[in-house]
């Protein structure tokens, strides 16, 4: 077991001291101290277990030996950068390599899904000449400079939002709450449609098109899992223009859509990327990630006559530890766990839907699975408060999720894949007890499922996110109504 | 003894087949690959080792028993994002505090240097409002787009390169090769009055300066050492324009200079950046970086109300690694090794001085020195050709060098700072020959350093550059005249 070197508090207290005050904590009016993890669980200062739902960074199991072996085995051999030959580098983009389409051959190894992103955006704009850049709505890309640009939901979180003229936002392609629903007899051209409208107003504006960037399922966005065809369509109109399609899977490939191995593929066999980036499950949280992309794309970034070099990217520890998360989800048989835990999870929370008039709508695929909670389901008024009280009352459980989307009310799951069926089990039967009690606080059933807005903002609501601000017990009395502060997000 | 998976001719295969093209080796024309290291020693996959005079990643040299010993430990027990407290983050954070001016408090964890710069970026640009920054000549800060846009040292590559109008270009305070030498009476302030001269003209055309950033030692530029006072007055002339000042230590600092553990620290007490940036060496090759800035732009960051996050960042893993190379710093008194036999070798080179007329210029601070070559003293004609046969002739040595700066003509010592007065012997030796074959070959003697350009151009020069492009063979016959392709650069 771990030892704790200070008391929480003084951890606290020198975090207030010397870490950036944008950097945010879970739970910031409790926050968690974690000392250990295994697996699926992560235990705090007093070895207190806790259920991880939410961590995609540690993909095959928290702290897998075989994982930790194989990084440190290489530590000790050898650590430098790719300008030597290394026979991990070439090795491991084999390996990656056969994981993907043949034409997808070329890879780039960096140290984030944000320079993995970065570097689409500037192999996608040397290769076609152009400059502009097609996102979603509600999307996140990562966290520097031209990426922020790119990301509708975090610049829409300030103040003084600047939009860059050669960025254009197309719409999400969200058929539950989206522009086009469920309801809809083509939602799939329907969205595409939007892209191509985007692209012939920036042709008459002088403009011309980069590149798409979509994550193959938006994650942040609030688990949105676009129609299949969308992407086919979407890439034709692309193309047409002369740009390319990049398919950001930092949150979603390796294995987690149980199907696939990669998340674009459930669009169907009939479609490649230009641009895959990978990024978190990748190295199970060594900083590590890499871009793939085809031959022509590549040729192209090299005819700038720029060098591209990265200190860290490519490193033969990097290399060995990637390595070794692949095997492990091949000897663990993982991708096919989150199919079979993943399906049963979602069979579930289906059930939980057809008891809770809170739940609005259920989506996933694989271990990556949205709960949508409303207040109403024919206005599919969104649930924020309850989801943030939803999160705090499953905190207190040990239990760890958190809720996303733009409105903040999507519970998120997309837990280590080695996340089994008994631990489902648990889960949903502890949203079930809390959907219960918050349902009777609220005086919803499903024969009164229409809850008016009004008839809930009686009640004072809670205003947490993620448990970010200040929560006045973990009790589920509501105590504040939401605030503009509210409405920042978190991403895990 | 490390084992080989691949012949070398298949791992050479496999990496053009799958790594960007872009991603160049040194020594093209016959890479070395390199199987493991130890200290300042690297073994190739025949166990003949080299000497490492330029690594400045392995910063207490390669493998170090005691960083790869932490980071196994950590990584056994937990490796996850900074939403949970953790006791690592908080106390590397305290630790890396106690290095810097007490107003310098407040860190933000990331991946890499790049991570760092761009970060500094958007400090500086959120803090001030403004949106110009104002970098120096022959700059390379890292390769995000962000980063490409400040780093002339870079995009000058470019056939198309496009100036973005919020950048200004400062004149590099080189004394040796610069606008002001030094037979001028006041350098520091002259090139501080550069700056000056930009902020007005920015002025006059309606921008408003975000930040100045700077190496602390201009590094790929050339490995040049700015003035004393020169940041004082810089930064007097940012700020009165409501600029701030960042310091770019990714390549210097941790005490490579030797008086001090900062390179900024070389300008005298009485300065004191706003943001200081760190990455290379600060996990001796594990993917980790760090800014540091002050309480008062750290509050102006987060009051966009913008929440920053970055998954790998500040992980226990990245800390306890970062910890332990603070700790071998200290037990093993790198600092002051670094001032010992960086001394001990900028005399040796001294001495070459007064021995090859090739060598214009030698200038260091600890281990951070720069030995520039000319064909010319007089009119410091650079000899781009001769550095670069000198380091490949090093390399049939076993011996790792490199070759920078605008004009590639300026070897490049930034060793692992556990290098020895007897690797400083080893290196110097063997550059002394070198120096004497090629002087014989050129003509060259102390009495006729004016040989001109048109006298050695007759024999046909070498274009490679740290061994980039094919080199006809190793023995230093001349095979190729200078081209086009040669001016690409190269950053280790």
């Amino acid at each position: 077991m771990a030892t704790e070197l200070f008391e929480k508090q003084k951890t606290i207290d020198l975090r207030k001291k010397h870490i950036g005050p944008s950097c945010k904590v879970f739970f910031s009016h409790d926050p968690i101290k974690i000392v250990r993890a295994r697996g699926q669980y992560m235990y705090n200062e007093k070895d207190e277990k806790y259920l991880d739902c939410i961590n995609n960074v540690a993909h095959v199991g928290h702290s897998h030996p075989a994982v930790v072996s194989a990084g440190f085995k290489q530590m000790e051999l050898l650590n430098t950068n790719s300008r030597f030959l290394h026979d991990n580098l070439v090795q491991y983009a084999q390996r990656l390599q056969a994981t993907l389409p043949d034409k997808l051959s070329v890879c780039y190894f960096v140290n984030s899904g944000s320079e993995a992103n970065d570097l689409a955006l500037r192999l996608a704009r040397q290769y076609t000449g152009h400059k502009d850049i097609i996102t979603l709505d509600n999307a996140y890309h990562g966290h520097v400079s031209s990426l922020i640009e790119i990301s509708p939901y975090k610049y829409k979180q300030l103040a003084d939002k600047e939009q860059n003229p050669h960025v254009h936002v197309a719409l999400s392609p969200d058929v539950y709450r989206g522009k086009y629903r469920e309801d809809h007899s083509d939602p799939a051209t329907a969205y595409a449609d939007n892209v191509k409208d985007i692209i012939d107003k920036a042709h008459g504006n002088g403009h011309k098109i980069a590149a798409f960037i979509a994550e193959s399922l938006q994650s942040c966005g609030g688990q949105v899992i676009p129609p299949a065809g969308y992407f086919q369509k979407v890439a034709q109109h692309v193309r047409k223009a002369g740009g390319i399609f990049i398919a950001d899977e930092v949150q979603v490939g390796f294995g987690r859509v149980g199907t696939h191995f990669w998340a674009f593929q459930l669009q169907g066999d009939d479609f490649v990327p230009d641009i895959v980036t990978m990024g978190k499950p990748i190295g199970n949280g060594h900083p590590m990630s890499c871009v793939v992309t085809t031959r022509e794309v590549a040729e192209g970034f090299t005819s700038s006559g720029m060098e591209y070099f990265n200190t860290f990217g490519g490193n033969p520890v990097s290399c060995a530890i990637g390595m070794a998360v692949l095997d492990v989800i091949e000897q663990e048989n993982l991708q096919s766990n989150a199919l079979d835990v993943g399906t049963y999870l979602t069979e579930l929370l289906e059930q939980q839907k057809g008891k809770h008039p809170l739940v609005g709508d259920i989506r996933g695929r694989g271990l990556f699975v949205g709960v949508e909670l409303v207040k109403d389901r024919a206005k599919r008024t969104p649930a924020t408060a309850e989801a943030q009280d939803v999160i705090y009352r499953l905190k207190e459980q040990r239990i760890l999720l958190s809720a996303d989307g733009p409105h903040r009310n999507v519970l998120k799951f997309k837990p280590p894949m080695c996340f089994s069926k008994e631990d489902a089990e648990l889960a949903v039967e502890k949203i079930d007890q809390i959907l219960t009690e918050l349902e009777t606080v609220l005086g919803m059933g499903l024969s009164s499922t229409a809850v008016s807005e009004n008839g809930s903002s009686k009640r004072k609501v809670s205003s947490e996110e993620n448990g970010h601000h200040a929560h006045a017990n973990g009790k589920g009395h509501y105590s504040q109504p939401p605030t503009a502060k509210s409405s920042k997000r978190i991403r895990t």
